[in-house]
């Protein structure tokens, strides 16, 4: 097997190794994107081979899965009365208490046992803040547009498809179909313009109706809305849930008692507008994110909890490894940091932190990777970037992002307020500093300017040292200088503003904090575990269940009396009432039908365990029940009186089934005569 | 005090006696209109002067509360560095915690319990689905603008300050007032036209300029956007999570195996464009809300388990009791419902599991009373309404709605996607019906009328018999007859459509279920929370605590490590883990200060308990450390290591804290000396 794949890797490598030499001569930027581009084709085609390697009982039977989410009312399109709304999903019962029981196991694996500080923001979002942010200039798509029915499409994938279409033709040439292929390469490098170019030169038309395109346009993937009713506020619903915790930062250090570090987080639905969404709950239109941001000073990037994931095993992809054409490798955590394939031990910390979560949801440990950002797909604040991903039908999925965003955000956001959002720190020792500042003469500016005059002493008092020096010259030798400030020039003069100089003792510096955040996608998490956990009863194809670990389980016990017999109900009610004071979510099922049928109905959902109320239950006593678990089908026999503790207990992690198996006698066959 | 009342009471009482008087004539509508605008002005004149005879020590202090809030964090104004947003609040970390203990207690107790049926469903919402429901005709208020600067107002806020300041001139003449008065007693029953006339009668200007101000317009409350790139689906924000349980109720039917009753819930946020919001909490324009949809077969409102709460005494305040001037009284929740007050068993058994979660979340017993919509201000569609109304120092607010919606929602959805939203119910006796319907010719119609031809068969198939016989007696005597469908009409001839009469055998009916609708508001019923549980500790005015109940409260637990002494910490850790294990929310407050004050810190945000460590807990075998409520301050003396365990139970309500003082041993003083 790894014979076949090592041309491929060959080819990575080479390629790899060609962009190394381009950056160190600092090859012209169109040169070295093409090679980039290059660079990521070729790790397409290696990591398409690698999949198609995986074993054919390793992939899920999507449709099958699917088949049964939709009966089961998992979820399913939005609107669908209404013809449905593509990218809009709605939960059902059992789809809504999965994802539930994920958010509460998130709070718990990280609000609770990390102390973080857990936000609740608006998703209405004025413009200005996301200005600032860069989502308002630079969250779009390009998109084109069918020029007689105005129907979209995105500039990319059409174009890719239409010269796919072309390059498939057996006539073409091969030279032509090189250039193609180059085309496809390329295809992220591409400005609007050199779009607008290529759709003119391959001819492209709506697949649709073949009619004609409009050229290009950037398509902004926020949904707009006025917030009030003037329509002169415009607003969007946020994209991430992170402008939250940065806008409230002064808040929440104050909260903490002026302490770093720490972590603030938040839980809640984001929206992006996307052009054409497709792929189920992969790319849609609303989605739930947990968010924290992690607070941090950045002369001390080290965990101190850092040891207690230092020895996981996990499934690393560093950048290196992608660039040299190799596999992601099981990697001790503790060694990645040591060995600076992970930037630092907060980042470190997380990604540990993040993937025993994933595990604890119901992940596969061996379907779940952590890769690196390489240097040029790294956003441009970022230090270090590793994404979750995981292995579904649709190859890897990103599922949780885990950055090192350095002080990017919370240096734009205090440029774009004039709010310093800062963290005091105490020296160890005092320091003496020599400052120098402007002294102005707020009287005399005051006269001359009237209500200008604050703008200029603001501007004045966020001079550098360097700028103070410069004009104090110009002072000394023209008598005034001139500043511009908001796009108007103001004229000072000595009267005005003179340079004092004098020596000031700090106690304390200020630092901005930079912030490692890890970003979960709730709704690509949820559909990884779907097809992590679903499975097919051995030998009967009909029969399929989920595996789900019991705490995020929808159910997560049945209660089944053996037949509609009225005899039974008591014992239900019993351990129903018992359930409910335990906190234990469960389903009766009363209905009609064979008892294993009903089991069966209960796999499907991913119920945990299931009670049989039996004959036996009514007529000996101390009445017992028997106790099923699901992934095994074992069966044991118990008091009625202790069952609902058990559950709970296995519910919450406290018990295991093998445990149980211990404790209880092994039952072996269903009693189904009727009573003598 | 009563005696004071009295005239007030008469006066309702009076003006009631009218109102029913003018029904049993059958008065002009607009007769009736006024007469019942000044029911609701006398009404609302005795309500505040019942509540100004309240106790002044039970009101809170409203700004105290406020500056703790704030300065806490429990909420704030959200993007306040960029200058704010009205009516957008962020949620800090003691709020959030707040918020999701209360949500969390309401899945608990109803969710759980009641076995309702939770789902989760999209805020974006296409136009159709809120053209159906109405929203995008009706969800509206009047606004006017300033000519110039474009400033908005509400237009009947803006008439109603306008008008009394008017009035308040001394030499405004006593009959022009009394009309002035008039006007406002009948704000609500103006149409546009009547307040665009009032507006240039009383010649309003803009209050902030003294501009003119534009004629009044309707303002949809909705916040508008676009889904999708191509600017033709149109959509909002949901203004109320109810749509969604209403549009899925097929699949949920489905997922309860099609037997009624069943409820379905959903939690989640929704939208109200407010033309100027005010009020803190009570008026947003972002709110989470929470709405169980209980749908019910219409000849079966019957709730089996109304005789688990039907004890209950619980302050009503029937449309009768308002009409006549009388007040809310203490009533048992069984004789409401027996003698019609209350107009079902299920509308009955909601309000007594509401009220439940109301005084399990905080609320006082006699701050919360149940209100009954009079007739006239119903929704038309719902046939009996009461709202949970909470005591505030803003008056009574409503904060729950429990309304008897009929079917009129599933009819306007089933008419509007003829998708039909109904249960099939088992006959207990199979009934033969006569059976009349149209017999189409599709070949003919569709030869003569085409791709409209499934326009013609579906109109066809939906007709009644009454209709069906005129139209076959068209049919006999001229051989043709018209329809009209969606704007078209066409003439069908006797080849294209006969009359087929027969005789059926139903086992089943199709009934449309009956809503019954318990709405709440989350953030109200917080800030109501907030107000019922702010105290000020006796003898000290600069000590306030929340006295939240344990399974709400933001923080179980404080730890409180005597000092700063390093051999504390050991403890203070231990605690700590075993806490989170189990699930225990806490805060360690290891920061200087004296150990009253940072208990003082710990009650400002209503942290249920407290432990201390100190020098005994060091220095002695066993370990121990002292446990203190909140509430009442007083502390026990425990071993370690059964503290959390002791605070889970707490917490979960399990334990109470007289059970733990009969347990273990009271604490009078706090060892403060260092060790020997």
């Amino acid at each position: 097997m790894e014979q076949q794949l090592a041309p491929f890797r060959d080819a990575v490598k080479q390629q790899g190794d060609l962009v190394q030499q381009l950056k160190e001569q600092r090859a012209p930027e169109q040169e070295l994107n093409a090679a980039v581009a290059e660079l990521k084709a070729r790790k397409k085609i290696l990591e398409a081979k690698e999949l198609a390697q995986q074993p054919k009982d390793d992939i899920v039977d999507r449709a099958k899965m699917e088949d049964t989410l939709k009966r089961r009312f998992f979820y399913d399109q939005a609107f669908a009365i209404y013809g449905g709304v593509s990218g809009l999903y709605d939960f059902g019962p059992v789809g809504c208490a999965l994802k539930n029981n994920i958010l509460q196991a998130w709070r718990q694996h990280f609000i609770q046992e990390e102390q973080i500080l857990e936000i609740d923001c608006t998703m209405l979002t004025p413009e200005p803040v996301l200005k600032t942010s860069g989502h308002v200039d630079k969250f779009a798509d390009y998109m084109v547009k069918d020029s007689k029915t105005g129907e979209c499409f995105r500039a990319d994938h059409l174009l890719k498809a239409h010269l796919k279409k072309l390059m498939s033709d057996e006539k073409c040439p091969a030279e032509k179909a090189a250039k193609m292929d180059d085309v496809i390469t390329q295809m992220d490098n591409y400005s609007q313009q050199d779009l607008a170019e290529l759709f003119v030169k391959y001819n492209v038309k709506s697949p649709s109706t073949g009619n004609d395109l409009t050229p290009p346009v950037s398509f902004n993937l926020m949904f707009q809305t006025s917030i009030g009713p003037g329509g002169n506020t415009p607003g969007y619903l946020r994209p991430e849930t992170a402008q939250g915790m940065f806008l409230n930062f002064k808040r929440l250090l104050e909260f903490n008692q002026g302490k770093l570090p720490f972590g603030a987080a938040q839980i809640g639905n984001s929206f992006r507008n996307e052009i054409s969404p497709r792929s189920g709950l992969i790319r849609v239109r609303e989605f739930t994110m947990a968010e924290i941001e992690h607070f941090v000073d950045p002369n001390e990037k080290v965990h101190p909890k850092f040891s207690n994931v230092a020895d996981l095993e996990i499934l690393l992809f560093s950048s290196k490894a992608q660039t040299s054409g190799q596999s992601a490798h099981f990697m001790r955590l503790g060694d990645a940091v040591e060995q600076g394939v992970i930037n630092n031990s907060v980042l470190g910390y997380y990604i540990g932190r993040i993937y025993l979560y994933l595990l604890k949801v119901g992940l596969s440990r061996d379907k779940v990777r952590f890769r690196q950002h390489m240097e040029n797909e790294m956003a441009h604040y970022a230090c270090d970037c590793w994404d979750a991903e995981s292995l579904t039908s649709y190859g890897w999925i990103e599922i949780v992002g885990c950055a090192d965003r350095s002080c990017y955000d919370l240096t734009c956001h205090s440029r774009a307020t004039k709010v310093p959002l800062v963290a005091e720190k105490l020296l160890k020792e005092p320091k003496v500093v020599n400052v120098t500042q402007f002294e102005a003469n707020k009287a005399t500016i005051g006269k001359e300017y009237k209500k200008d005059a604050k703008l200029i002493l603001d501007y004045l008092s966020v001079c550098d040292e360097c700028y103070i020096s410069d004009q104090e010259k110009l002072l000394n030798e023209k008598g005034k200088f001139t500043i511009e400030t908001e796009g108007k020039t103001f004229t000072l003069t000595k009267d005005m503003v003179n340079v004092k100089r004098f020596q000031k003792t700090l106690h304390v510096e200020e630092i901005i904090p930079n912030v490692i955040e890890p970003s979960f996608g709730i709704g690509r998490i949820m559909y990884s575990i779907f097809e992590h956990c679903f499975h097919i009863r051995h030998g009967d194809e009909q029969r399929t269940f989920f595996s789900f670990p019991a705490p995020v389980s929808p159910y997560k016990c049945a209660i089944l009396p053996l037949s509609p017999n009225q005899e039974f109900m008591p014992f239900v009610h019993q351990l129903s009432e018992e359930m409910t004071r335990n906190g234990v979510s469960h389903k009766t099922d009363n209905s009609s039908g064979s008892i294993g049928r009903r089991y069966a109905r209960a796999d499907e959902i991913g119920v945990s365990f299931g009670i049989t109320i039996d004959f036996d239950t009514v007529n000996k006593t101390p009445h017992t029940a028997t106790l099923r678990d699901r992934d095994t089908m074992r069966q044991i026999r118990a008091e009625v009186a202790v069952l609902a503790a058990v559950v709970r207990d296995l519910a919450t992690g406290v018990l295991t089934w093998e445990e149980v198996e211990k404790k209880f006698p092994i039952f072996e066959g269903q009693e189904t005569n009727r009573k003598d």
